[in-house]
């Protein structure tokens, strides 16, 4: 199910954090701590994207076949954030 | 000091993490889950951004002032990757 | 209106774009040249964002409200492309 | 050589930007207009990394290893600037 696949690729975020943080304690090599870094931002962005297409097929399908429109332009404009977001993190 | 800065930083996004799988395992709205990872994203950005700037000034410093071309390419080289994959993770 | 927004900013970007290859066949400094390309980015990013603001509030809407789930899943497919390419680009 | 090959890329995409324009006002597609948008950031991407890398190569050598403190830190200052906006743009 698509929802615990999301909730396990955090899991593992957590624990892969975890040790990127002992990574840096015991002074390992800066290039591979970013390296680490980048990897776990690749998982993150991954959950995200899983719970955004879980997104458009639920709630954004109930709001635009629904019959208020300010939910629905709620609804669309939440996209429009998430998308310029993911670009400014 | 910075490298205790970035470790901080680390240690909170675990937590934070933590805290987002919760919300995700709860049900919670897609979009704020979303909004969540995207402001841990943001933190461990400023994580990589400490570590690459202590990176610059030490070891950067070192390889292009010493004596082998090589170690020197090799640290020029290794720039260039972290700033590569810092546009696709 | 929206569109025409859209077209001024890619002719914009246009000019921009001939003026940092004047300043690069000219040898501006390196730095000046990236931060001008950097500059057109995010121009262009606004641009892509204003069409695909027009694209949620027409065909999206069209397509979700519509009778067909296969045209539905295929418009809803697309956002997600776009959203994954733009964090790759 | 490297330079005149980022010269041609941002020529290539001065004409592609034109060709999108016309696209748009002609009303292609949204999502084909920014799929074109997006490559065009790509081919950006592509001429930015050159210019940084014979940077790095060129004026951050010759700062790194120059007798002046103030200068050198200026020329990393920029690499940290550079790398920062390049995930805002």
């Amino acid at each position: 199910m698509k929802h615990q696949d999301a909730v396990n690729r955090l899991k593992t975020a957590e624990g892969h954090i975890a040790g990127i943080r002992r990574m840096l304690e015991e002074d390992a090599y800066c290039i591979d701590v970013i390296q680490q870094i980048q990897a776990v931002q690749s998982a993150l962005n991954k959950a995200s994207k899983i719970i955004l297409e879980e997104h458009l097929h639920s709630c954004v399908i109930t709001a635009v076949q629904g019959e208020d429109p300010t939910e629905r332009e709620r609804v669309l404009q939440e996209i429009m954030d998430v998308y310029e977001t993911s670009r400014k993190v």
